[in-house]
């Protein structure tokens, strides 16, 4: 159903969505089999989510062993080599922006080849971008990072925009993915580099209630 | 499907969850995409679940993007217009009652029209008018509002009752959607009105535990 | 679909869990609705999730009424006895390892019928065991169960090994199912006796943090 090139996006989604999850885990102390399940449940969350939702049953890791594969090699090799990382929150962050603009357009893809609407499409992108990070957070009793005041959802719709945008002028698809995935990335890892915010709604609630 | 009675009962829930996610999320100062999503997700939580239930795939919202356009006109009109509210928590709830009722019945009625047992058609019911909820305060790190020693899915169980005696005896379907909404709304609210609570189980247990 | 030996095992693992559920509501006070929903999603989550991930929709207990029957039942005469139990927390355990083993093996046969790849088919046999705790504990906002330091999901994946180098070996179908049963309630059972841990991925991390 998909390009080469977006079956290239979204193993690389995958690989960067399971370091992200072995990160997490390991700062949570989980045992082996934790950390491999939450890098499985980061990896795959999101995107398992979007085909129970659109109805592409099985979802995509129970049909192709090859994702199981993915997942487990990059575990392994992460756990193997994790003494030499110092720094797991800056690592966790940089793999996880890297997820979530890879995945945002594996799923705004696949919403095209179903068919939907542009603005499902761009929540079919958020969800697969977003999901796998919010299971993890709520299994590691984390408050999911959406909601942490950072740019996350919105970087999603801020790439998937993009991405319809370059569509209607007749970019070429393989660019377009590219651009759109470096948008998600920039916007998110800007946002935090800079403490950008979205618009305050509650200055003139927070007056009265006092 | 649906009758256009039905239809119409699906839009008002549809706009009392959204109104009502709103409201939650204000009060826990969430963003302005964080705001949306919550209103998102408590309105077409419950149904969403439903659909993935039975396997009525694509859900709901992702076919018709008349959801997504009345959720994003409900979160914009009632973020513009939240400064004119004082108690957030009281219109919170009347809002929350009356989708809870409005959504069982749109519940049942989907469970009748694939053929499934009463039990199970008042089940699903519970489940769209309660899952929404649920989703939206476990997103909030709220204790999920079904476990808070209040009537809630109780009230939906009651008003689903309602409705297949009143089915029973024949009754016309919209007087009888009408009247088992109106059943829930009002055991919701009555309940919390005067207090009501289920049988205590733990009177015993908790003599011989001490 | 199954062999009548794996719809016994079914049945009882349902059973089993009910009975959990229910005692891990009472621990927490809820009221008699909340008790019994609890219940439900005990019994049902895990089979559920993997009823909707392979896309056999509607999942087992919409189409099937008896479950429905069978978890009523069997919280009734739980909450109806409750009070010849001194201690919560173990029996808990016991009925929780019980259906954790039987539901392993139930989710592996579901598999193996949709002709899903070995390791696939452990994965859905330990989603079929674990998520109905996960769920009943997320709700009941306790941390989930299968993150507490204990042997959980490592002993489906124990006992699903066991059934697949069994079934290798042409070992009797029920006899495999009733031996990698065991192995699972087992190897769980004897982790908390004997405090078993796999293996520590933190000693030169934690060294190097502090």
């Amino acid at each position: 159903m998909f390009s080469e090139y977006t079956e290239v996006v979204d193993v690389l989604g995958t690989i960067a969505f399971a370091v992200s999850g072995v990160y997490a885990a390991l700062d949570r102390r989980l045992d082996l089999f934790g950390v491999i399940i939450i890098a499985f449940v980061t990896a795959i969350g999101g995107g398992t989510i979007r085909d129970m939702l659109i109805g592409d049953l099985p979802v995509t890791w129970i049909r192709d062993i090859h994702y199981t594969a993915i997942i487990l090699g990059t575990a392994v090799v992460v756990i193997l080599f994790r003494h030499g990382i110092r720094n797991f929150r800056k690592t966790l962050l940089v793999f996880d922006s890297l997820g979530l603009g890879l995945f945002t357009i594996v799923g705004i893809q696949k919403g095209i080849a179903f068919d939907l609407h542009p603005v499902v499409c761009v929540a079919l992108g958020t969800i697969t971008g977003c999901f796998g990070g919010v299971i993890r957070d709520m299994l590691l009793n984390n408050i999911p990072i959406i909601f942490q005041k950072e740019i996350y959802a919105s970087a999603c719709i801020a790439g998937g925009t993009v991405f319809f945008v370059l569509r209607l002028f007749g970019v070429n698809e393989e660019i377009n993915e590219s651009v759109s995935i470096i948008a998600v990335f920039l916007v998110r890892t800007l946002a935090i580099r800079y403490d950008w915010k979205l618009p305050d709604l509650y200055r003139k609630i927070n007056r009265r209630k006092s």
